[in-house]
Protein backbone atom coordinates (compact mmCIF):
# COMPACT_ATOMS: atom_id res chain seq x y z
CA UNK A 1 0.00 0.00 0.00
CA UNK A 2 2.58 2.63 1.24
CA UNK A 3 4.94 3.42 -1.67
CA UNK A 4 6.51 6.49 -1.91
CA UNK A 5 8.29 8.57 0.77
CA UNK A 6 8.52 12.24 0.24
CA UNK A 7 11.21 13.98 2.28
CA UNK A 8 11.25 17.97 3.22
CA UNK A 9 15.11 18.84 2.92
CA UNK A 10 15.19 22.38 5.00
CA UNK A 11 15.13 21.85 8.61
CA UNK A 12 14.21 18.01 8.35
CA UNK A 13 17.63 16.52 6.63
CA UNK A 14 19.33 19.56 7.81
CA UNK A 15 20.12 22.79 9.59
CA UNK A 16 18.75 25.64 7.67
CA UNK A 17 16.85 27.89 9.77
CA UNK A 18 19.40 28.38 12.28
CA UNK A 19 21.76 30.74 8.83
CA UNK A 20 18.74 32.34 8.69
CA UNK A 21 18.55 33.34 12.34
CA UNK A 22 22.66 34.10 11.88
CA UNK A 23 22.10 36.50 9.49
CA UNK A 24 19.21 38.00 11.08
CA UNK A 25 21.87 38.52 14.02
CA UNK A 26 24.04 39.84 11.41
CA UNK A 27 21.45 42.18 10.13
CA UNK A 28 20.23 43.46 13.48
CA UNK A 29 24.24 44.42 14.48
CA UNK A 30 24.79 46.29 10.75
CA UNK A 31 21.18 48.40 11.46
CA UNK A 32 21.44 49.17 15.31
CA UNK A 33 21.89 52.65 14.82
CA UNK A 34 18.33 52.61 13.38
CA UNK A 35 16.08 50.49 14.87
CA UNK A 36 16.18 47.89 17.80
CA UNK A 37 16.18 44.24 17.25
CA UNK A 38 12.76 43.68 17.69
CA UNK A 39 11.53 45.93 15.39
CA UNK A 40 13.89 45.31 13.00
CA UNK A 41 12.71 41.34 13.12
CA UNK A 42 9.15 42.53 12.72
CA UNK A 43 9.39 44.73 9.70
CA UNK A 44 11.52 41.90 7.95
CA UNK A 45 9.25 39.19 9.01
CA UNK A 46 6.10 41.68 7.08
CA UNK A 47 8.56 42.18 4.08
CA UNK A 48 9.38 38.70 3.69
CA UNK A 49 5.41 37.61 3.91
CA UNK A 50 4.64 40.94 1.44
CA UNK A 51 7.19 39.73 -0.93
CA UNK A 52 6.50 35.98 -1.08
CA UNK A 53 4.19 36.01 -4.01
CA UNK A 54 7.01 38.11 -6.03
CA UNK A 55 10.27 36.44 -5.13
CA UNK A 56 9.15 33.18 -3.63
CA UNK A 57 10.71 31.12 -1.11
CA UNK A 58 14.74 30.97 -0.55
CA UNK A 59 18.23 33.23 -0.08
CA UNK A 60 17.83 35.35 -2.71
CA UNK A 61 14.59 36.83 -2.19
CA UNK A 62 15.40 36.83 1.61
CA UNK A 63 18.06 39.05 0.56
CA UNK A 64 16.16 41.64 -1.15
CA UNK A 65 13.54 41.76 1.85
CA UNK A 66 16.93 42.48 4.38
CA UNK A 67 18.01 45.38 1.80
CA UNK A 68 13.90 46.47 1.38
CA UNK A 69 14.09 46.54 5.54
CA UNK A 70 17.40 48.42 5.67
CA UNK A 71 16.15 50.68 3.51
CA UNK A 72 12.53 51.23 5.48
CA UNK A 73 14.48 51.18 8.97
CA UNK A 74 16.68 54.25 8.48
CA UNK A 75 14.50 56.29 6.32
CA UNK A 76 16.45 56.25 3.42
CA UNK A 77 19.39 56.95 5.02
CA UNK A 78 21.49 53.54 5.09
CA UNK A 79 24.60 54.38 3.52
CA UNK A 80 25.53 51.78 0.84
CA UNK A 81 28.60 50.53 1.99
CA UNK A 82 25.95 48.33 4.95
CA UNK A 83 23.91 47.41 2.05
CA UNK A 84 26.77 45.87 0.37
CA UNK A 85 27.24 44.03 3.72
CA UNK A 86 24.05 42.63 3.76
CA UNK A 87 24.23 40.88 0.08
CA UNK A 88 27.79 39.96 1.08
CA UNK A 89 25.64 38.02 4.03
CA UNK A 90 23.34 36.70 1.86
CA UNK A 91 25.87 35.30 -0.07
CA UNK A 92 27.42 33.53 2.27
CA UNK A 93 24.04 32.05 2.84
CA UNK A 94 24.38 30.67 -0.11
CA UNK A 95 27.69 29.19 0.71
CA UNK A 96 27.31 27.90 4.07
CA UNK A 97 28.57 24.31 4.63
CA UNK A 98 25.79 21.09 4.98
CA UNK A 99 25.01 20.03 8.50
CA UNK A 100 22.90 16.65 8.28
CA UNK A 101 20.61 16.48 11.24
CA UNK A 102 20.54 13.53 13.02
CA UNK A 103 19.94 9.96 11.79
CA UNK A 104 18.85 11.97 8.24
CA UNK A 105 21.64 9.66 6.09
CA UNK A 106 20.10 6.23 8.28
CA UNK A 107 16.52 6.96 7.60
CA UNK A 108 16.65 7.79 4.11
CA UNK A 109 19.05 5.19 2.91
CA UNK A 110 17.03 2.88 5.16
CA UNK A 111 13.58 3.58 3.85
CA UNK A 112 15.18 3.89 0.09
CA UNK A 113 15.67 0.15 0.10
CA UNK A 114 12.15 -0.36 0.32
CA UNK A 115 10.21 2.46 -0.94
CA UNK A 116 10.54 5.02 -3.45
CA UNK A 117 12.13 7.92 -2.19
CA UNK A 118 11.74 11.20 -2.62
CA UNK A 119 13.16 15.05 -2.09
CA UNK A 120 10.33 17.64 -2.11
CA UNK A 121 11.83 20.94 -1.34
CA UNK A 122 10.69 25.40 -1.85
CA UNK A 123 13.34 27.41 -2.38
CA UNK A 124 16.19 28.64 -5.40
CA UNK A 125 16.82 25.84 -7.19
CA UNK A 126 19.81 26.04 -7.73
CA UNK A 127 21.09 26.81 -3.79
CA UNK A 128 18.65 23.53 -3.28
CA UNK A 129 20.34 21.35 -5.78
CA UNK A 130 23.59 22.46 -3.99
CA UNK A 131 23.03 21.89 -0.63
CA UNK A 132 21.39 18.35 -2.24
CA UNK A 133 25.15 17.45 -3.64
CA UNK A 134 27.17 18.46 -0.87
CA UNK A 135 24.63 16.59 1.92
CA UNK A 136 26.09 13.47 0.51
CA UNK A 137 22.54 12.29 -0.09
CA UNK A 138 21.54 13.00 -4.26
CA UNK A 139 22.60 9.15 -4.94
CA UNK A 140 20.16 7.69 -2.26
CA UNK A 141 16.95 9.82 -3.75
CA UNK A 142 14.97 8.48 -6.64
CA UNK A 143 13.64 11.13 -7.82
CA UNK A 144 13.84 15.22 -6.48
CA UNK A 145 11.78 17.83 -6.68
CA UNK A 146 12.44 21.82 -5.62
CA UNK A 147 8.66 23.49 -6.08
CA UNK A 148 7.55 27.37 -6.21
CA UNK A 149 4.86 26.07 -3.25
CA UNK A 150 4.01 22.44 -1.34
CA UNK A 151 0.07 22.63 -1.80
CA UNK A 152 -2.17 19.73 -2.18
CA UNK A 153 -2.19 20.16 -6.18
CA UNK A 154 2.02 20.10 -5.76
CA UNK A 155 1.70 16.64 -3.94
CA UNK A 156 -0.86 15.02 -6.43
CA UNK A 157 1.28 16.38 -9.24
CA UNK A 158 4.67 14.82 -7.89
CA UNK A 159 2.27 11.42 -7.31
CA UNK A 160 1.52 11.33 -10.78
CA UNK A 161 4.71 12.26 -12.02
CA UNK A 162 6.64 9.63 -10.00
CA UNK A 163 3.79 6.76 -10.52
CA UNK A 164 2.53 6.93 -7.08
CA UNK A 165 -0.57 6.46 -5.65
CA UNK A 166 -1.39 9.64 -3.62
CA UNK A 167 -2.86 7.19 -0.72
CA UNK A 168 0.15 4.93 -0.53
CA UNK A 169 2.56 8.37 -0.32
CA UNK A 170 4.11 9.78 3.09
CA UNK A 171 5.23 13.33 3.87
CA UNK A 172 7.87 13.90 5.83
CA UNK A 173 8.93 16.90 7.33
CA UNK A 174 9.40 19.65 9.89
CA UNK A 175 6.56 22.44 8.61
CA UNK A 176 3.12 21.50 9.58
CA UNK A 177 1.71 24.17 6.93
CA UNK A 178 3.87 23.17 4.21
CA UNK A 179 5.00 19.05 4.62
CA UNK A 180 1.84 17.85 6.67
CA UNK A 181 -1.13 19.76 6.21
CA UNK A 182 -1.21 19.83 1.73
CA UNK A 183 -0.46 16.39 2.06
CA UNK A 184 -2.81 14.85 3.95
CA UNK A 185 -5.63 17.60 2.40
CA UNK A 186 -3.98 15.79 -0.74
CA UNK A 187 -5.07 12.64 0.48
CA UNK A 188 -1.98 11.04 1.70
CA UNK A 189 -0.11 10.66 5.13
CA UNK A 190 1.47 13.30 6.97
CA UNK A 191 4.76 12.71 9.77
CA UNK A 192 5.82 15.93 11.33
CA UNK A 193 9.27 15.95 12.82
CA UNK A 194 9.75 19.18 14.69
CA UNK A 195 12.66 21.07 14.66
CA UNK A 196 13.50 23.85 16.98
CA UNK A 197 13.77 26.69 14.88
CA UNK A 198 10.72 27.03 12.62
CA UNK A 199 10.37 30.26 10.75
CA UNK A 200 6.84 31.74 11.35
CA UNK A 201 5.66 31.68 8.06
CA UNK A 202 5.48 27.93 7.88
CA UNK A 203 3.83 27.59 11.38
CA UNK A 204 0.10 25.73 11.68
CA UNK A 205 -2.25 23.89 14.24
CA UNK A 206 -2.17 20.24 13.50
CA UNK A 207 -4.82 18.37 11.67
CA UNK A 208 -7.87 18.08 13.86
CA UNK A 209 -10.42 16.18 11.91
CA UNK A 210 -10.33 12.19 12.75
CA UNK A 211 -10.06 11.59 9.76
CA UNK A 212 -6.92 13.65 9.20
CA UNK A 213 -5.09 12.89 12.08
CA UNK A 214 -5.70 8.70 11.52
CA UNK A 215 -3.14 9.86 8.69
CA UNK A 216 -0.88 11.94 10.71
CA UNK A 217 1.99 11.53 13.39
CA UNK A 218 4.71 13.41 15.06
CA UNK A 219 8.16 11.92 15.90
CA UNK A 220 10.96 13.65 17.46
CA UNK A 221 13.63 11.78 15.68
CA UNK A 222 13.99 10.94 12.36
CA UNK A 223 15.69 7.82 14.20
CA UNK A 224 11.68 6.76 14.74
CA UNK A 225 10.96 7.11 10.93
CA UNK A 226 11.77 3.40 9.49
CA UNK A 227 9.23 1.90 12.02
CA UNK A 228 6.22 4.18 12.03
CA UNK A 229 6.61 3.69 8.01
CA UNK A 230 6.71 0.19 8.33
CA UNK A 231 3.10 0.55 10.99
CA UNK A 232 1.59 2.17 8.13
CA UNK A 233 2.53 0.16 5.44
CA UNK A 234 0.89 -3.00 7.09
CA UNK A 235 -2.14 -1.06 7.10
CA UNK A 236 -2.26 0.21 11.17
CA UNK A 237 -3.85 4.16 11.20
CA UNK A 238 -2.28 6.46 13.31
CA UNK B 1 11.71 8.06 -34.33
CA UNK B 2 10.79 11.88 -32.86
CA UNK B 3 8.37 11.77 -30.27
CA UNK B 4 8.92 14.51 -28.00
CA UNK B 5 9.84 18.26 -29.17
CA UNK B 6 11.57 20.30 -25.80
CA UNK B 7 10.50 24.14 -26.38
CA UNK B 8 13.15 27.05 -24.71
CA UNK B 9 10.14 29.70 -23.01
CA UNK B 10 12.41 32.90 -22.90
CA UNK B 11 12.55 34.73 -25.89
CA UNK B 12 11.56 31.64 -27.92
CA UNK B 13 7.56 31.30 -27.15
CA UNK B 14 7.44 35.22 -25.63
CA UNK B 15 9.74 38.37 -25.14
CA UNK B 16 12.24 38.69 -22.20
CA UNK B 17 15.06 39.94 -23.19
CA UNK B 18 13.48 43.05 -23.92
CA UNK B 19 12.39 43.88 -20.64
CA UNK B 20 16.21 43.23 -19.46
CA UNK B 21 16.92 45.79 -21.63
CA UNK B 22 14.24 48.26 -20.72
CA UNK B 23 15.49 47.81 -17.10
CA UNK B 24 18.77 48.55 -17.56
CA UNK B 25 17.89 51.56 -19.48
CA UNK B 26 16.29 52.89 -16.12
CA UNK B 27 19.22 51.60 -14.07
CA UNK B 28 21.24 53.87 -16.65
CA UNK B 29 19.48 56.41 -15.85
CA UNK B 30 19.15 56.38 -12.22
CA UNK B 31 23.38 56.16 -12.11
CA UNK B 32 23.63 58.84 -14.45
CA UNK B 33 25.60 60.41 -12.15
CA UNK B 34 27.85 58.25 -11.69
CA UNK B 35 28.91 56.29 -14.47
CA UNK B 36 28.10 56.51 -18.13
CA UNK B 37 25.52 54.13 -19.80
CA UNK B 38 28.74 51.68 -21.21
CA UNK B 39 30.67 51.55 -18.20
CA UNK B 40 27.26 50.72 -16.32
CA UNK B 41 26.62 48.34 -18.96
CA UNK B 42 29.63 46.20 -19.01
CA UNK B 43 30.02 46.41 -15.08
CA UNK B 44 26.59 45.05 -14.78
CA UNK B 45 27.43 42.19 -17.33
CA UNK B 46 30.30 41.32 -15.46
CA UNK B 47 28.54 41.48 -11.90
CA UNK B 48 26.18 39.11 -13.57
CA UNK B 49 28.89 36.58 -15.21
CA UNK B 50 30.38 36.81 -11.99
CA UNK B 51 27.58 35.92 -9.96
CA UNK B 52 25.79 33.08 -11.76
CA UNK B 53 27.57 30.51 -9.86
CA UNK B 54 25.91 32.16 -6.89
CA UNK B 55 22.71 32.94 -8.04
CA UNK B 56 21.81 30.98 -10.86
CA UNK B 57 19.38 32.07 -13.60
CA UNK B 58 17.12 34.70 -13.29
CA UNK B 59 14.76 38.34 -12.15
CA UNK B 60 16.02 37.65 -8.58
CA UNK B 61 19.89 37.50 -9.34
CA UNK B 62 19.79 40.14 -11.84
CA UNK B 63 18.29 42.63 -9.22
CA UNK B 64 21.08 41.78 -6.95
CA UNK B 65 23.45 42.12 -9.72
CA UNK B 66 22.73 45.79 -10.26
CA UNK B 67 22.31 46.56 -6.49
CA UNK B 68 26.03 45.51 -6.20
CA UNK B 69 26.78 47.04 -9.57
CA UNK B 70 25.01 50.66 -8.26
CA UNK B 71 27.37 50.31 -5.19
CA UNK B 72 30.64 49.28 -7.15
CA UNK B 73 30.24 52.47 -9.94
CA UNK B 74 29.04 54.88 -7.56
CA UNK B 75 32.12 53.56 -5.13
CA UNK B 76 30.01 53.54 -2.45
CA UNK B 77 27.84 56.42 -2.74
CA UNK B 78 24.88 55.60 -4.16
CA UNK B 79 21.98 56.93 -2.03
CA UNK B 80 19.08 53.92 -0.40
CA UNK B 81 16.71 55.72 -2.01
CA UNK B 82 17.87 54.78 -5.66
CA UNK B 83 18.59 51.68 -4.44
CA UNK B 84 15.02 51.58 -3.47
CA UNK B 85 14.18 52.43 -7.29
CA UNK B 86 16.35 49.35 -8.45
CA UNK B 87 14.50 47.03 -6.39
CA UNK B 88 11.38 48.47 -7.69
CA UNK B 89 12.53 48.43 -10.93
CA UNK B 90 13.40 44.18 -10.36
CA UNK B 91 9.41 44.23 -8.98
CA UNK B 92 7.90 45.44 -12.04
CA UNK B 93 9.83 42.55 -14.36
CA UNK B 94 8.32 40.00 -11.88
CA UNK B 95 4.99 41.48 -13.00
CA UNK B 96 5.70 42.65 -16.62
CA UNK B 97 2.83 41.14 -19.12
CA UNK B 98 3.48 38.37 -21.42
CA UNK B 99 3.96 39.29 -25.05
CA UNK B 100 4.14 35.79 -27.17
CA UNK B 101 5.99 35.46 -29.97
CA UNK B 102 4.62 35.21 -33.59
CA UNK B 103 3.24 31.29 -34.33
CA UNK B 104 4.30 30.35 -30.48
CA UNK B 105 0.83 29.30 -29.95
CA UNK B 106 0.67 27.82 -33.36
CA UNK B 107 3.79 25.90 -33.14
CA UNK B 108 3.37 24.58 -30.05
CA UNK B 109 -0.85 23.41 -30.48
CA UNK B 110 0.39 21.92 -33.66
CA UNK B 111 3.09 20.15 -32.71
CA UNK B 112 0.95 18.47 -29.26
CA UNK B 113 -1.20 16.76 -31.49
CA UNK B 114 1.88 14.02 -32.70
CA UNK B 115 4.85 15.01 -29.95
CA UNK B 116 5.10 14.84 -26.27
CA UNK B 117 6.01 18.69 -26.34
CA UNK B 118 8.11 19.66 -23.35
CA UNK B 119 8.63 23.38 -22.30
CA UNK B 120 12.52 23.43 -20.84
CA UNK B 121 13.70 26.55 -19.07
CA UNK B 122 15.99 28.12 -16.62
CA UNK B 123 15.15 30.80 -14.40
CA UNK B 124 13.45 31.60 -10.58
CA UNK B 125 11.08 28.88 -10.41
CA UNK B 126 8.26 31.18 -9.28
CA UNK B 127 8.77 33.66 -12.41
CA UNK B 128 8.63 30.86 -15.05
CA UNK B 129 5.25 29.82 -13.99
CA UNK B 130 3.57 32.82 -13.73
CA UNK B 131 4.43 33.64 -17.34
CA UNK B 132 3.70 30.13 -18.45
CA UNK B 133 0.10 30.37 -16.70
CA UNK B 134 0.16 33.78 -18.22
CA UNK B 135 1.02 32.81 -21.68
CA UNK B 136 -2.34 30.70 -22.09
CA UNK B 137 0.29 27.91 -23.50
CA UNK B 138 0.21 26.02 -19.92
CA UNK B 139 -2.21 23.59 -21.10
CA UNK B 140 -0.67 22.53 -24.09
CA UNK B 141 2.46 20.85 -22.60
CA UNK B 142 2.73 17.35 -21.36
CA UNK B 143 5.83 18.26 -19.39
CA UNK B 144 7.42 21.18 -17.56
CA UNK B 145 10.85 21.51 -16.35
CA UNK B 146 12.65 24.62 -14.64
CA UNK B 147 15.77 23.71 -14.62
CA UNK B 148 19.37 25.50 -13.14
CA UNK B 149 21.27 25.08 -16.04
CA UNK B 150 21.14 23.62 -19.43
CA UNK B 151 23.96 21.08 -19.69
CA UNK B 152 24.16 17.59 -21.96
CA UNK B 153 22.93 16.08 -18.67
CA UNK B 154 19.84 18.11 -18.18
CA UNK B 155 18.91 16.92 -21.44
CA UNK B 156 19.76 13.26 -20.79
CA UNK B 157 18.03 13.64 -17.77
CA UNK B 158 14.50 14.94 -18.91
CA UNK B 159 14.37 12.84 -21.31
CA UNK B 160 14.52 9.41 -19.68
CA UNK B 161 11.99 11.77 -16.70
CA UNK B 162 9.60 11.61 -19.93
CA UNK B 163 10.51 8.10 -21.05
CA UNK B 164 11.75 9.66 -24.54
CA UNK B 165 15.15 8.82 -26.44
CA UNK B 166 17.37 11.37 -26.20
CA UNK B 167 17.61 11.12 -30.11
CA UNK B 168 13.93 11.26 -30.84
CA UNK B 169 14.31 14.50 -28.83
CA UNK B 170 14.29 18.17 -30.42
CA UNK B 171 15.25 20.80 -28.30
CA UNK B 172 13.67 24.33 -29.85
CA UNK B 173 14.98 27.77 -28.64
CA UNK B 174 16.94 31.39 -29.24
CA UNK B 175 19.77 30.73 -27.04
CA UNK B 176 22.54 28.28 -29.03
CA UNK B 177 24.71 28.22 -25.85
CA UNK B 178 21.78 26.43 -23.99
CA UNK B 179 19.31 25.35 -26.40
CA UNK B 180 21.42 23.96 -29.32
CA UNK B 181 24.71 23.04 -28.64
CA UNK B 182 24.18 20.67 -25.36
CA UNK B 183 21.22 19.14 -26.74
CA UNK B 184 23.10 17.94 -29.72
CA UNK B 185 26.18 17.14 -27.48
CA UNK B 186 23.42 14.79 -25.72
CA UNK B 187 22.70 13.07 -29.05
CA UNK B 188 19.56 15.00 -29.83
CA UNK B 189 18.45 17.20 -32.63
CA UNK B 190 18.85 21.28 -31.66
CA UNK B 191 16.78 23.73 -33.59
CA UNK B 192 17.80 27.47 -33.51
CA UNK B 193 15.19 30.38 -33.37
CA UNK B 194 17.11 33.65 -33.48
CA UNK B 195 15.84 36.16 -31.26
CA UNK B 196 17.09 39.84 -32.11
CA UNK B 197 17.67 40.51 -28.58
CA UNK B 198 19.96 37.85 -26.78
CA UNK B 199 21.71 38.21 -24.09
CA UNK B 200 25.92 38.07 -24.39
CA UNK B 201 26.12 35.45 -21.58
CA UNK B 202 23.77 32.98 -24.14
CA UNK B 203 26.00 33.61 -27.24
CA UNK B 204 28.00 30.95 -29.36
CA UNK B 205 29.28 29.63 -32.59
CA UNK B 206 27.00 27.14 -34.37
CA UNK B 207 27.88 23.22 -34.12
CA UNK B 208 31.04 23.05 -36.87
CA UNK B 209 31.27 19.13 -36.55
CA UNK B 210 29.16 17.03 -39.79
CA UNK B 211 27.66 15.06 -37.28
CA UNK B 212 26.33 17.37 -35.07
CA UNK B 213 25.22 20.14 -38.00
CA UNK B 214 23.09 16.63 -39.11
CA UNK B 215 21.01 17.29 -36.28
CA UNK B 216 20.97 20.90 -36.22
CA UNK B 217 19.00 23.27 -37.95
CA UNK B 218 18.21 27.38 -37.98
CA UNK B 219 14.68 28.72 -38.62
CA UNK B 220 13.49 32.39 -38.55
CA UNK B 221 10.16 31.54 -37.00
CA UNK B 222 8.07 29.26 -34.99
CA UNK B 223 5.88 29.25 -38.41
CA UNK B 224 8.29 27.18 -40.10
CA UNK B 225 9.06 24.40 -36.83
CA UNK B 226 6.15 22.07 -37.87
CA UNK B 227 7.52 21.32 -41.66
CA UNK B 228 11.17 21.03 -39.95
CA UNK B 229 9.63 18.58 -36.89
CA UNK B 230 8.05 16.43 -39.87
CA UNK B 231 11.01 16.24 -42.55
CA UNK B 232 13.00 15.08 -39.03
CA UNK B 233 10.55 12.21 -38.35
CA UNK B 234 10.34 11.18 -41.60
CA UNK B 235 14.27 10.41 -41.62
CA UNK B 236 15.80 13.65 -43.32
CA UNK B 237 18.87 14.54 -41.90
CA UNK B 238 19.59 18.39 -41.94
Amino acid sequence: MITTIGFDADDTLWQNEAFFRLTQDRLADLLAPFAPAETLHAQLLAAERRNLGHYGYGVKGFTLSMIETAIEVSKGTVPAPVIAEIMAAGRDMLAHPIDLLPHAFEAVSSLAQTYQVILITKGDLLDQERKLAQSGLGDLFHGVEIVSEKTAQTYQRIAKTHGAQIGGMVMVGNSMKSDVLPMIAAGGWGVHVPHAMTWELELAAPPQDTQETARFATIQTLADLPYLVDRIAAGHNL
